[in-house]
């Protein structure tokens, strides 16, 4: 217990330090499940010591967010508080950092009807379309870190007694996260200093497309014009450089919206709105989705791919090694930030202005001219695997090895 | 366990149907300990059946409000987050609901420098002000409900073990709620037409001024022009008869800010910013203190009044019986929403606008002129026991007495 107690004061310091690199004079936005009270705490507490100015916690709970569902009249299914996305946005703008703690039901709502939950999910993302943007586009520094939930970590491992199952789940988020040794801070930045060289080597490629092959996979991703590689710490439009998921093992970029091509396979089931989408077999043309199947939850992702024209599209291909330490513990954590960490991956819908260059002197209509998918939805799904090859291939169409057998070159 | 389940639910009932008398299409927003989580999800059930289109709970956390003043640097206490207090006062413009769950440690920052909690107190106090006006202008809907937390119960029970404390204080709660009947709607609508037909007999007498005698207690306190005697539910300005607090006894009203003359002897102690000020001994003169002493807590008592100009002065009186349920309780609750139902009592600072006659149409100067008290404090104490009297006093100086022994007349 003493041992959890100090792994759970670690993993709080990092998210601190170098999850946010909070500064003196920031407020601090924490959202988490009601679960995470101890993480929640210990974070504030690092926070108040670094300078922040006032800790504002936004809890949520299970069974509240299931009661709109269970009990709501049908109306309301399409509204959403403004109010409050409102707010959260102005303090991003004027420089709030933002905390989010992970630690969700995967399966919360698979019982609620799918077009109650569309609705709300829809009305919700359209609510918070602006305070989303000042976060993708690093208005502020931010970052996710997760809380081992019994809820969580019963679908995790619905085979062994619970407590069980919460403790193997928190050994895999230590790992995972990079905690354990002396000082994880200084290994942080050495992970870091890692990525960012096998970014910066792929920005000077400057490859056109990447085409990917291996069981059920034919696919050539062609890259979005002045598209940006990037990896680990990002830095932030006002200057600070911060750790955005913890953990983070992708190097990932933005596809060119109508230049995706072939057939792809998903290789792990992909967690979306409390179901499970398993096997999922797509074919692109001139970058949009011709068809999609699926053997399990064929209906979520035709749901899913029906929210606008560009969830049909790609926003985002990120290269992940399998021998990656969460690959390697060969877990489905049935939660993006882990599961996305495990793979290569493609994801449907919004792309991330980051991964362009200058995306900040351009407008939305420029970045979509080159390129850069829009939509109300980004959902990450992995294609990688131990069996999957990745090809570079160059603006005269010159091949180049990126990845045999999921390993980089 | 079964017979408490039952009975807080019922409390949730009431709180929803009496307290909000919540509409269809409403949003809700629950602000709450992180402990009264259970009461918090029987309004949130309650709310959607009833039709409300999305409850936002915010929750607050002891060991995180204390961490601010133990770990926060110096500079960050006249700092408080405008962001969410505009977000809240745009909610409650737009007709969201409001309820707040109260169950607060008494004494949570008992030992941190009152000069800090001073500062922090009057930065929200100012954050807030528009979300206070609204509210206390009755422009939406809202109520106050209790929930046991165990911290709250120690300081009540002291000298018992702490389930048997929590047990008591639920029981105190549930009696002083009015919860118990068969039917607590009916109760409470019978309870508001006895509240109501006091006040509306005062607001027909008129009188200019009140007087309280008692053991060192000689007052004199006029009365604001065109003043409003309020009791138990109020109509907002949408139409909506609430109840905006559960429990509720007085009859009050808004004092003249500048002819309050004589002096006052406190029957019961405040609890203030996790301070009890005991026996306080104030004296008058035009409306405004020229001498504060207490036996406990002066230090507290002065910082109290020295938030602004309006802190010296009254903006509310109220009249409550010896003999109502709470006083009879005779339990000391450190919680305003209880105390004050227990006694006739003052208010230091702001006065209620639903307390002075057609307030909507008039500007904050014309409320001043007329004699409301304008404060960023609003601290109500117990003024009231067995031994007081009051008299009425007519335009014409003609007096006739309202309470005697503690009791109408
Ligand atoms: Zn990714
Ligand atoms: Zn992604
Ligand atoms: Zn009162
Ligand atoms: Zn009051």
């Amino acid at each position: 217990h003493q041992r959890f107690a100090t792994l759970l004061d670690k993993l709080g310091e990092v998210a601190v330090k170098a999850g946010l690199n909070l500064r003196p004079g920031q407020e601090l936005i924490i959202s988490a499940p009601i679960e995470a009270l101890p993480l929640v705490r210990t974070i504030t507490k690092y926070a108040y010591q670094v300078g922040t100015t006032q800790v504002t916690p936004i809890f949520s709970d299970n069974i509240l967010k299931k009661a709109r569902f269970l009990y709501g009249h049908e109306a309301i299914f399409d509204y959403a508080s403004q109010w409050f996305a409102d707010g959260i946005a102005e303090a991003f703008q004027n420089g709030a950092a933002r905390m989010a703690i992970t630690g969700e039901d995967p399966s919360l709502l698979s019982d609620i009807a799918p077009e109650r939950i569309a609705r709300a999910t829809k009305a919700s993302s359209i609510a918070n379309q602006k305070a989303m943007k000042l976060i993708t586009s690093f208005a502020t520094n931010w970052t996710i870190v997760a809380f081992a939930t019994p809820e969580w970590a019963a679908k995790v491992f619905p085979d062994i007694p619970i407590d069980q199952a919460v403790e193997n789940l928190w050994e895999a988020i230590f790992t995972a996260s990079r905690i354990r040794g002396t000082d994880p801070i200084a290994e942080w930045k050495d992970h870091n200093a890692q990525l960012n060289k096998k970014a910066t080597q792929l920005n000077t490629q400057r490859f056109s497309a990447l085409h990917f092959t291996g069981p059920g996979t034919d696919m050539t991703i062609g890259l979005a014009d002045d598209h940006f590689w990037a990896a680990g710490a990002e830095e932030t439009q006002n200057g600070i450089i911060c750790n955005p998921n913890i953990p983070t093992e992708e190097v990932f970029t933005t596809p060119h919206r109508l230049r995706v091509n072939g057939h792809v396979q998903s290789t792990k089931p992909l967690s979306y709105q409390g179901n499970l989408i398993d096997n999922i077999r797509v074919t692109f043309k001139d970058g949009t989705i011709t068809e999609a199947h699926a053997t399990k939850g064929e209906d979520a992702l035709h749901r899913m791919i029906a929210n606008d024209e560009g969830a049909r599209r790609l926003g985002e291909v990120a290269l992940v090694p399998h021998s990656s330490p969460i690959a390697q513990q060969n877990i489905l954590f049935q939660n993006t930030l882990f599961d996305e960490n495990a793979a290569s991956h493609i994801a449907l819908g919004q792309s991330y202005s980051k991964c362009m260059m200058n995306a900040e002197a351009l407008s939305d209509k420029e970045l979509l001219e080159k390129g850069a998918n829009q939509s109300i939805i980004h959902v990450d799904w992995m294609i990688g695997s131990g069996e999957i090859d990745v090809d570079g291939l160059s603006q005269t169409q010159e091949r180049q090895p990126l990845m045999r057998k999921g390993e980089w070159v």
